[in-house]
């Protein structure tokens, strides 16, 4: 009689072997990547992320979201990247003015033309309401949108922030882009929900982000469908104003554009603030945070850091500061929360 | 001294046969799935979806499009499901009506609610366009976006087509459910570009076609922000068109929100010329495709076929029927194309 006791225990104890194997292959992946934040301080916010993708994407957890449900918004300017002292898409206004006078000598000597081309900021910043949007409206509209599309990715090859001296989309703060590729690998689509130009951050938001140009959504400009002479259609940017992208304009044009309520939303001003309701508002678990610019030395301090009221290009107001305290929102210190701001670090 | 001559060309036999077996076992499973439009006969129509495809998912081709530029567009009623005699979305306006009579005692005497309450058809068809435009706000605005949702939803779940007696759900054409699944196997987004409402059609088109309420492009309406009692924010629809999506505004609407020029576009009427024009306009490879109606015993015939006017309904008329064939659009005839036209067929 065959004694199969011994054998079987050496094929179940080989197969044990092997199932530790191929546990262990498959941790050892798995403890490398334990960090998914790596450029984030242990603390409030990080730990706040961590577990909000965790509880979400745990399945059969109270929590769980399916994965076409999961929508995270960014705010763009001063959430993602630099806005201080002045957003970048205004520097690309005021870098369009000469070639624009080449084109239309005659704005030379009419403001607001006249102070851009003096090079004189300051006096640029005391511009009236309606000579900046006389300013806004002629470098902005009037050309087709494939020409606009191409001189804004021209300007963002070319132009250079004047602090770092460096292309505005190095000036990305790495912790933020640490937590847009950490959702996508959880299943989440990251959109942008910006005040600013829609066709301008979508010029270079997939270089930039990884975010496609379906996923910007951005204060938009009506466009009129028309010919060349040669009976090829194109695109014409209108002087008209479709979407307003900030305060209740964010969650409304969220609905408009992506027709489902985010999970997590990120901001840093006033005018986020209703997308950031709108967010928490949701039934499960939702996420919403506030980047505090209070780091003076890394980048800039403004807003409640400083005591400061809201500014004209939207720090966080103090009124917010405290909304996002008393609501449970995330307030995440860039000082304190972030090892590391930008990749050039 | 041995002869390695035998065992070598043995060993190379093996190898080859080996390589054989090989190639037959993945051959097997690409023969299964040579056809991936079943539903459809041979012809010049089938052929051109297969060979776009093809052309634009063959690495080092000419034709390559890379996948996050792969965008498809279709227009929904009479493209993708029945939209004769009457828009699926204008019998749920109607059948809206005694719900909100019921809220609105008072507009029992009014018209247009009063000949709407009467059932006679043919009165409500011959109602005058201001009051068709009173009956779309009073049935459509005023409530929230959430609400608006579920009461589609409800009526969808619950309404049945006069015809075959089926959830309107059911009476989509199964040969372009196969066009879209194809197109989505092989990377493309596929979106819906309809002149239909957005939010109704939302409510539905995930389940019905697959296709996220992010990847649907409708009429829009306005929306405002709001707070309700309890402090919890919603948003209200307006009555007010933010966004007319035929015509012009379809490829408006195109690079309003998704900010890419699709390759490929389909369509059935005069309101999808120009989203058809502006696809075929672009660089490399497109396609550009009609629906036609011209089959009166299993779906309907109007239009060019039956030598009629564009009618109300929005038929394709002679004159896009003409542009589709002097630009090379090709035109998909129902009749003779389509194997079958219902998945319950």
């Amino acid at each position: 009689m065959f004694d199969l006791t011994r054998p079987r225990a050496r094929i179940v104890s080989f197969a044990r072997f092997l199932a530790l194997g191929a546990v262990l292959a498959l941790a050892a992946p798995a403890l490398a990547q334990t960090d998914p934040l790596p450029s984030w301080n242990d603390g409030a916010a990080k730990q706040a992320i961590v577990e909000f993708v965790e509880a979400t994407t745990t399945e059969g957890g109270a929590d769980f979201v399916p994965v076409p449900e999961r929508i995270a918004t960014f705010d763009q300017d001063g959430t993602l990247w630099v806005e201080h002292p002045v957003y970048s898409q205004l520097v690309f206004v005021l870098d369009s003015v000469p070639a624009l006078v080449k084109a239309k000598p005659e704005l030379a000597d009419q403001e607001p033309f006249k102070t851009v081309l003096s090079g004189d900021l300051a006096a640029v910043a005391k511009l009236p309401k309606e000579d900046l949007e006389k300013l806004l409206m002629e470098t902005l509209t009037g050309m087709s949108v494939d020409d606009f599309r191409a001189s804004a990715t021209k300007w963002m090859a070319e132009a250079k922030d004047r602090r770092w001296k460096r292309p505005y989309n190095d000036l990305t703060y790495l912790p933020m882009q640490e937590v847009m590729q950490y959702l996508r690998a959880n299943g989440y689509k990251t959109y942008i929900v910006t005040g600013g130009g829609q066709d301008f951050v979508r010029s270079y938001a997939e270089k930039t982000y990884g975010v496609p140009p379906e996923q910007v959504i951005g204060s938009a400009l009506g466009t009129s469908y028309g010919y060349d002479k040669a009976g090829k259609p194109f695109l014409t940017r209108d002087p008209k104003l479709l979407i307003n992208d900030n305060d209740a304009g964010k969650p409304e044009s969220i609905n408009l554009m992506i027709g489902r309520r985010p999970y997590a939303a990120f901001g840093n001003t006033a005018g986020d603030q209703q997308m950031l309701e709108y967010t928490a508002a949701g039934d499960g678990r939702r996420l919403a945070m506030l980047v505090l610019h209070d780091d003076a030395v890394r980048e800039y301090a403004y807003g409640p850091a400083q005591g400061l009221p809201d500014t004209k290009i939207g720090a966080m107001s103090q009124a917010l500061y405290d909304e996002a305290v008393k609501d449970g929102w995330i307030v995440i210190s860039m000082k304190d929360d972030w090892k590391r701001i930008f990749a050039f670090d």
